[in-house]
């Protein structure tokens, strides 16, 4: 049996985990649960799964959860419970699906307790992707990637010698803006923005995914994954979203991983993985589809995914800057406070005003972190 | 220093086989070639690649050869020969590059000794599955396909489970007819049906690409390869020729195996596997092809296919019948003396004139054989 602990379990991946999980009830153990304020939610999935610890984001949300919670569950609140929810379960694996830089100490504390992580936070490897990556290895724990590109790429990579690997490429819809030039793209509404084409998935990467921010940060998340340079990893828009991204090897010969876009199919592969077993998901009929398009990337339409190669190769606390900033614009956007194109603005001009420095912890991570956002939120 | 012999080294695979092996004359020994009577080209390739042992089809064109090959050059001909070829040199591989039912004998040989076979030879596996399978796994060599489809198929299988495994999907491009209607197939050519769209074959396999008997013997293939059922291998257009082919698993995940069409990929997989290595071959941009497209099968339109389905799940002699009376019929059809889709008309009527029997040997296999083709050329 399984152990499982979701960080983020009401969330989109959260809700989707729980979903496989409750499919095979013998194979699986949810060991924890942490949410946000969504209290009604959590509440409802810990009645169903059992899990010993409940962590929510507040004192006043944990106090109010006891009274409904089932006797004997151990109720944790704030940051501290989040890590401890993290790092001091029965879990064999984590899976980490809270959204944005918040991540990253509960996934680090998870990994210390040396426990497998599926991984769903990218900002988690965008900004300590060096802490991260090597912990991992010296603890000997698995980083199991649940964004569809990055799980696309993992099991394309299967049986495969990594020196193999000549480039990677990830697909891109291109968004809810894609068939929209920049100058069609003055005065967009946030409902606008939040209507992706392929992907049901929560606000903020739906807004990442229409400026390609979610693309860049999802680059600098595979550069540490998969251990390669920016040169070795390409972006290309594919409408469809079938093809979720692929590997091409040195002999020229390209392994793509393809299927609908449903992100129960990644959730599952990180959990079962190597084994696979059946999911609750369509089968993909290529010739129903009848066929399937490609574009170059134009890094002029998406600047965002530029900002992020640009960040990545920078290194150092610049890819925290790219990160923090776009966070906090894309929270500004979706409170009305500036529009769409000034996203894009309001992360060139953090990163103008930053100079790179060393970052070899979380806490001068965590400082540049808040300082990008200070920046971010007065421009 | 891996050490390689050819059968059937002035075709279309062979010619390719050596062009890949002198790319790295540092990592491979030819140990033996066997051509057919292309006496000038073998010549050519002997003094390039300094084989011990070459094979002609006559004793004459052997005779004929000694003059001008290298001095020392064991000189064998004919089916005997051809086995000897097989079996007999210091080779750990043996590449199978024969057009049609003769490869098998030599195959079986060459397996005996316990050489490796990088098989490019679909009829060996269409008529003796059961015999060739069965003989390589007792005697520990592996079948590395060469066919860019069964190639895709073993890439996509890489460190995965054969358990895991729902289904395969072979691709077709559709052949050089494949936007024309049945009854506009009425009178055509043999120079027209030679006009393959994407692939540079030898006359035959184009030809079989055109009346889809192709892809029905590599649905047989596929079979016996890796142990599928018949519901579990189906084939789709993709006029591209892009998508070589690709494995869906139990999850609904696919993984894909996907190029420009070059033999020279398949052809090197098979003599480096596990390891890939850099191949003189073009690397692929989906972006400038802009679309892929696919189409369902119409099994109306391409009936070989369907007696292909049809034979290999019958089984027995069945397999056989179909591959002779194909292999007659399009060589009736080079030679002028039916019409294309005559073709398709002398595969169904010996096919419905056989009754199947029991084939636990080669003799016996070649006794249907020979009746098969008896009756598809007095048809």
């Amino acid at each position: 049996m399984k152990k499982i602990t979701i960080l983020g379990s009401t969330g989109s991946i959260g809700t989707q985990t729980l979903d496989i999980l409750s499919r095979e009830p013998e194979r699986y153990q949810v060991e924890g649960l942490a949410a946000g304020s969504n209290l009604e939610l959590v509440i409802e999935q810990a009645k169903q799964f059992k899990p010993k610890t409940v962590c929510l984001s507040t004192r006043e949300l944990a106090e109010e959860a006891k009274l409904h919670l089932p006797p004997g569950t151990k109720v944790l609140y704030g940051n501290e419970g989040l890590i401890e929810t993290a790092a001091s379960t029965d879990a064999d694996t984590v899976v980490t699906a809270i959204v944005g830089s918040r991540g990253l100490e509960a996934t680090l504390a998870a990994i210390d307790a040396g426990k497998h992580i599926g991984l769903a936070n990218k900002e988690t490897l965008v900004t300590a992707g060096h802490i991260v990556m090597r912990r991992a290895a010296e603890k000997g724990v698995s980083i199991l990637p649940i964004d569809s590109e990055h799980s696309a790429i993992f099991q394309c990579l299967n049986g495969e010698r990594r020196t193999d690997v000549k480039r990677i490429t990830l697909t891109a819809s291109g968004g809810s803006f894609r068939d929209r030039t920049r100058a069609e793209l003055e005065g967009v509404t946030v409902a606008e923005a939040l209507n992706h084409p392929n992907w049901s998935m929560g606000a903020k990467i739906t807004i990442d995914s229409a400026t390609m921010a979610n693309k860049g940060l999802e680059v600098i998340e595979a550069h540490w994954l998969f251990d390669l340079s920016y040169d070795q990893i390409d972006v290309i828009i594919h409408p469809e979203s079938i093809i979720h991204s692929y590997v091409e090897f040195v002999d020229h010969s390209i392994i793509a991983q393809i299927g609908l876009p449903d992100m129960r199919v990644p959730i599952q592969y990180a959990l079962t993985y190597p084994e696979r077993r059946p999911t609750p998901t369509e089968s993909l009929n290529l010739a129903k589809l009848s066929a399937l398009h490609f574009r170059e990337m134009d890094f002029d339409r998406y600047p965002c995914l530029r900002f992020a190669y640009e960040s990545g190769r920078a290194g150092q606390s610049v890819p925290t800057v790219f990160n923090a900033a776009n966070e906090t614009a894309v929270a500004r956007f979706l409170d009305g406070a500036i529009t769409f194109l000034e996203i894009e603005t309001v992360i060139a001009k953090v990163l103008e005003q930053h100079q790179a420095i060393d970052v070899p912890d979380v806490q001068s991570i965590a400082e540049v972190d808040a300082w990008a956002r200070a920046a971010a939120s007065n421009i």
